[in-house]
């Protein structure tokens, strides 16, 4: 770099620290190392400066600077992400834009079920205020605490209540996004209905930062429910969860709002390392599947409904038994169960991870099959599958065998297990990422399993949008 | 035109016609005829021939043959478009190809509630195969009989369950695409999840064919309801109508399916044009409101929640009265009377249409607004509101005063009045387009509304995408 290059570009950073005034810019690196981390330590990354604006104004005059400097950008928000896309690369000296300012609730209108927040509200707290006008915000996930919305927007993020709710992209009315030339496109129309040209919102939702910065977002809310069954069900198999989805849709319709299942060795899991875990019946089981019903009514009726679908499977040999839930409590630890299973996995040395999805139809079929595959692949590795059956999509993690591998060894395995569990989902008409994303982790799967055309596309509109390659380099393509 | 370049035209269009066969290819007059004009004969364009593809295959060398020739495209599915995008241009001199052919089912899933279908199925006849399989498709809209599936999706149709289903958009989960330069997109996955790079599924919903020809979707399915309850309630005003739908949904929430606000003058309509209606109530009433509940239980809870719901309304003044369908030809009734106002507006002179909409909870203050904007501005103009409030979405139509104008003279009040009434309904937050989309009738309000940020985004798109402009040429920009 010529001196003069050095001298320019220490200038756009100190013009760019100066949009946001030197408190909310940091080039220390111990301010800078959580920002650069992957949250499970997979990758660690460099930056020039990070920078916290605290409007929308804000950041689009630092994305402006940007482009005129030709500094590349890298979005944060809670910094959740499980495939790496929130964190810059190795040899990165761009700029990382954090949301985390970006807090502020701009809007509630109850009649219209809408609330208008900027992209760095904490997922919880969005649930909280929406609690606290009598209604739900749906979106649910484990990092809920932490993750913030203009992320969970970026990815797309999917979670618990998906099937009755749709995922973040389901949720979302209109956005603001400050686009990478710095100019800000107000699209935040609280409407269902707006079919005025090419659906731009759409664009960015799921676009993990690579094609602007969500800012703002107007989504949608429902009323709270005031009533909400929770139960347990022990199955023989798989495929008895998929029938008995089709039986409770039938029965309750959309009432269903949770449907998660997990195989006795993930919850034999965490009753060995979750303190408080209890086995939910007397004898194990091959498969638990999750339950929740929520609705308006408040009368009985969709726990009346559960009871009689329940029994009736019972009677058919779906369900081996059942549990309803008699209290908050204990839902509350049915929930536990299925939420501390990637907890507990960690107990257990190395897990090589999946997030497929495949038609609901196909799930049983694909959990069997790559059960098989992956065992014969690798003898004695241990699969912990549980997940979203009701979307078709499967965590199918694996732990190492019991004995004989060490941790770094088994992790040596990720690709070829990867390429069984991937080639089998894709075969069946699935997807290698259901609802983690691409980021840095699954690039080269894009490339592999999508077509040509697809990849194509992809980069026709990445250079569209931004063509100069600025925003959120190697993340997605 | 060059001797030479009218040989090479007519060569390519030789060729484009072997594609198809002699027998689905036509340059003659009489059989485009009726390809060539608006439903409501607004307009008559031209076209130098039309092809009907039988196979994705042959639409994609269609396209690769139009694109080496330089010829454009106008895609039409059932052409009832309502904004003039499924009719060529005056001075069109390219291809029509109709979808008429593609109608086959290609799959149904039962257990992963969907349908992959080809574009040119008739909406109504996807109803029926869907409800053959015990499932709903719930797209429903006054065209069904006629539109295709690939001209709901092209233009993101709405109709009156997108309260409870949402519009084709959401009920979209994977396409096939004929790209402008001849190659074919598979992005059929039938997945709740895939968050797999860019959403290239939601470009083409809603781009009205001028970024590729959707040749097949597939398309989610739902439980078929067991119970359904209508209802019409007589109210004071629009303002009840939404408090009204507040409440329900609190009360059963999702159960409502279909929300339709119809005002007095156009009751009134109906009752004078249409034989067989029957005014509802013994006395009239400002507003009407048609509520239709659906569900899965079958136990009489749903009526149970509407009849205490109203007479709670009632009891505090938002219902003046109300009567429940006792029968299916009762329910029948309501919403013939709500499905026959743009009928019965036809032998009231000329009418003045709009279909906006706003955020549910300014439904009727816009609806007060523009009704005295446009008395104020044209004397004696008669305001037929209706349509969709719990989607904010209105049909704000404009009849000619009862005497003292001639249709043309009124109808030539045509921009004035979209002037006034869009004016309104995006100074409220809302659209100038809800349901209908932009075709050609609405070009000049896009550019007039929209900021030239977002304009300038769905051209780069455009141009990304279709860099030779051959697809339905000078619609929607």
């Amino acid at each position: 770099m010529t001196l003069q290059r050095k001298l320019d570009r220490a200038a756009a950073l100190a013009a760019i620290a100066s949009v946001v005034g030197a408190k909310y810019a940091t080039a220390d690196e111990a301010a800078l190392a959580p920002h650069l981390v992957e949250p499970r330590g997979l990758w660690r990354g460099r930056a020039a400066i990070l920078v916290r604006p605290g409007t929308t104004d804000e950041v689009a005059r630092v994305v402006s600077l940007c482009r005129d400097a030709g500094l590349a950008i890298v979005p944060q928000g809670g910094n959740t992400s499980l495939c790496g896309n929130a964190v810059p690369y190795e040899d990165f000296d761009g700029v990382i834009v954090a949301t985390d300012r970006l807090d502020r609730v701009r809007e509630v209108d109850v009649a219209n079920n809408t609330i208008t927040v900027e992209a760095g509200c904490i997922l919880a707290d969005l649930q909280r205020v929406a609690a606290e006008h009598d209604r739900l915000f749906p979106l649910s996930l484990g990092a809920e605490g932490s993750c913030r919305i203009g992320g969970n927007l970026s990815t797309n993020a999917g979670g618990v209540a998906v099937l009755r709710y749709g995922n973040a992209r389901e949720l979302m009315l209109g956005l603001e996004v400050v686009l990478p030339d710095g100019r800000v496109w107000n699209g935040l129309r609280a409407l269902r209905k707006d079919n005025t040209g090419y659906a731009l919102r759409h664009l960015f939702v799921g676009a993990e930062g690579t094609l602007g910065i969500i800012t703002a977002a107007a989504l949608k809310l429902f009323p709270l429910p005031r009533e909400r069954v929770t139960a347990l069900a022990a199955l023989p198999d798989a495929a008895a969860a998929v029938a008995l989805l089709g039986r409770l849709q039938t029965a309750v319709g959309d009432a269903v709002t949770g449907y998660e299942i997990m195989s006795r060795i993930g919850v034999a899991m965490c009753l060995r390392h979750i303190p408080g875990s209890v086995d939910p019946f007397p004898a194990p089981h091959p498969q638990y599947q999750l339950i929740e019903l929520s609705g308006q009514r408040a009368d009985g009726s969709l726990r009346a409904g559960l009871e009689e679908a329940l029994a009736a499977a019972h009677a058919d040999g779906l369900v081996r038994d059942a549990v309803i839930a008699d209290s908050l409590a204990q839902a509350g630890a049915f929930w536990r169960l299925r939420e501390t299973i990637p907890e507990a996995q960690k107990f257990e040395g190395g897990s090589i991870k999946h997030d497929v999805a495949v038609p609901v139809s196909r799930v049983a079929a694909f959990i069997r099959r790559a059960t098989e595959a992956v065992e014969a692949a690798l003898p004695g590795v241990r699969v912990v599958a549980f997940g979203h059956v009701g979307d078709g999509n499967i965590h199918f993690n694996l732990s190492q065998p019991v004995a004989g591998w060490t941790t770094a060894a088994f992790l040596a395995e990720w690709e070829r297990m990867n390429r069984i569990v991937h080639d089998l989902a894709e075969g069946m008409g699935g997807t290698f990422s259901a609802e983690h994303g691409i980021g840095r982790l699954k690039r080269g799967e894009l490339v592999r399993y999508r077509s040509a055309v697809e990849v194509d596309l992809m980069r026709a509109l990445k250079a569209a949008i931004d063509p100069a390659g600025l925003m959120n380099p190697g993340k997605i393509l």
